[in-house]
């Protein structure tokens, strides 16, 4: 009882003097949740959005009809696409674009890379990493005759540039790799694959998914080539929101991707015959763009913006720092492990903890209105959404899975 | 002005025996528009459309949070392609999905029929099919070495089995057609035109962009095999929101389609190593689905259902009857020509109309109020959407059209 009660005062302290403390009444809660684990996952809704939506269906979309695609709604995928780049990867405008799902955006990318590297045949990419980006790799594979050069990081790591470079050569087309790793939160150093990257002619493809809006990102200083992120996890654009893909500005008058689609071509609306490319990073898009599922990440960023990046990711390091300390002192007793970087400056926003009866204690821990994430086969995540996220909460659910170790 | 103050009264009688006059205050009207006439381009959003996208972002989204994708979420595609299959399609359950946007949808289906006859080279098209069904089989034709057959139907009509059948042959692996073109308004015989593709081996993709909500189909009994069709056109799903996909009972053992994602896998989350596609229409996923895109269309999915597609077909028929009527008595004295056929069985729900005059004259309606759309090279295309525009708004558009033409 020692441990819990200073793990509540602490908690309170943290909270106490935490700069972005305010930030937490600008969203949504209820539904009788007591800790949301899970902003990685899905964000929470900015208490901004729900209005945002009514004044567009009715207003916008009602008033402005067809006339919105004038006005507006054409050009937003790249003006929202500058707005992503300036305040969450280090972008310069021109390069970022808001389009299809996260798979297919990667799907265009990878296949793009390839097409830049023609005399190349190999991609480079790890086991650890989301499935989707795996499945992608493996079908292009099927498709295209390309080689899969796998590395296999540690449960509890990621992708460092030494196990890289034991995989590089001249025949690299392209290295796809996840800044934060979606299960040990593994933060990746960029820079330094990049420049191995390059040493050896072949391209980097950054998956920022689980960074963007949590880690910050210098894409540009970096030279990333090519990078492709979400907007429903930290950027709190809602369930299946579009995402957004980055094409370094030295890319962009030769990169070619495969779905030719009219909103991609270098005028929409002669719809003339034969597929010209636009020029610049419009080229990336295909079909329509999903103008209401763009919408709430638009609330989001003025938050993330008000608040400023290196303080979101100061209060990220604080709440995953506490987050371990606290599954140290709460959850070792009962043989819980960590899979989690404990360098701050090698992990990313979110912490993954792992124990047998993980998978039946995270159904418990819902009913209570406790909502971490289970990752087989026996993880927990915690996902801290810096802004939305309290360090109590943080206390609340680690506690809750104490309670139900010890049951 | 006999012919005019003629035209009001037969609107007026027209509306007044209208049997689903009601549904037009189901939906929302403002922002200055007097008659808008691009319901085929862009739906209106139905009254109840704002209020459920409050409900989702603060009740669904903010009260389940990542619960919602379990709860129904993760189902979403394939309930609500249920119903767009059974309300619209002609299609018993479990070969609908609703996915990504139309260009993505129709790239996935191209190639996956390019790899369900991989003994044959040839893709059928023609010359005046959407420019996004242009581009991508060109995109395709390059990557696959696919052939391209193209048909080149008249301006004013579209493809007719003769047409198909002088271009097919036991290479052709696709026929890609819209069920009513875009331009034209042309409805075509999709019956005939597979019965004739299945004679030779081929596989027909319908594109039932501008028909889906507005004529009725019959997939199941035509023996179509595959068909992408959009929301935010007939079925108001609001701008950018996302397509369905249809494939045939027979096919779904043998399908596959080339982004291979995390939610088209056999256990989207088990995230294990090699990707196993799900059974059923789920392979046609890729990436997370755009759940906030998917809720306006259930709201007129319920006044579709209600209304009845025969009802609705009926309407469309008269509404474009009567514009047609009086384009007749109102323009055809300034040289006016239409584009459409005028056998109500061989068009769609919109008409086209050509005259040089007409890019200036659409700027001009459009300050006052009368939306319709433009199509290159000199067409003014009027899109009836029948449950949201009455006759008087079709009579108020073409009056105004004979009042600049005056000028």
């Amino acid at each position: 009882m020692t441990a819990t009660s200073n793990a509540i005062d602490r908690a309170r302290a943290l909270d106490d003097t935490d700069p972005l403390r305010d930030f937490v009444d600008r969203f949504v809660s209820g539904g009788g949740v007591q800790a949301y684990l899970d902003g990685n996952s899905l964000g929470r809704p900015t208490r901004a959005t729900a209005e945002r939506m009514r004044t567009f269906v009715d207003d916008e979309w009602g008033g402005r009809l067809i006339r919105g695609w004038d006005e507006s709604w054409f050009d937003l995928p790249l003006t929202l696409g500058d707005r992503i780049g300036a305040i969450t990867l280090g972008a310069a405008a021109g390069q970022t674009v808001v389009g299809d799902s996260t798979t297919v955006l990667l799907y265009k990318l990878i296949r793009a890379a390839l097409a830049l590297r023609p005399d190349r045949t190999e991609i480079i990419i790890d086991r650890g990493n989301f499935p989707t980006d795996r499945y992608l790799v493996e079908g292009i594979a099927q498709e295209t005759g390309a080689v899969i050069r796998w590395i296999e990081p540690p449960f509890d790591g990621g992708v460092t540039p030494d196990a890289v470079a034991e995989v590089i050569s001249d025949r690299t087309a392209l290295v796809l790799v996840s800044h934060v790793a979606y299960r040990s939160g593994y933060l990746l150093d960029a820079l330094e694959i990049t420049e191995l990257a390059h040493v050896h002619g072949a391209l980097v493809l950054l998956d920022v998914c689980h960074s963007a809006g949590s880690v910050a990102m210098d894409l540009d200083t970096w030279g990333v080539d090519l990078a492709v992120g979400c907007t429903y996890k930290y950027l709190n654009g809602g369930p299946g929101a579009p995402a957004f893909a980055y094409v370094a500005h030295r890319h962009l008058d030769d990169i070619a991707q495969p779905i030719w689609g009219w909103m991609g071509a270098a005028d929409s609306f002669e719809m003339g015959q034969g597929y010209v490319p636009a020029q610049g990073i419009r080229r990336i898009l295909s079909g329509t763009p999903a103008v209401l599922g763009m919408l709430p990440m638009m609330d989001m960023l003025d938050l993330v913006d008000e608040a400023g990046v290196d303080e979101i990711r100061a209060k990220s390091i604080a709440l995953t720092s506490f987050a371990l300390d606290l599954t140290d002192e709460l959850l070792e007793p009962f043989d819980v492990e960590v899979s989690t970087p404990r360098d701050p400056a090698q992990r990313g926003g979110h912490i993954t903890i792992e124990h047998p009866e993980f998978r039946a204690i995270t159904a418990r821990l819902w009913e209570g209105g406790i909502i971490p994430d289970f990752r087989r086969p026996s993880g927990i995540r915690l996902g801290l959404s810096p802004l939305s996220t309290t360090f109590d909460e943080v206390r609340v659910g680690i506690d809750a899975i104490r309670i139900e170790l010890q049951r």
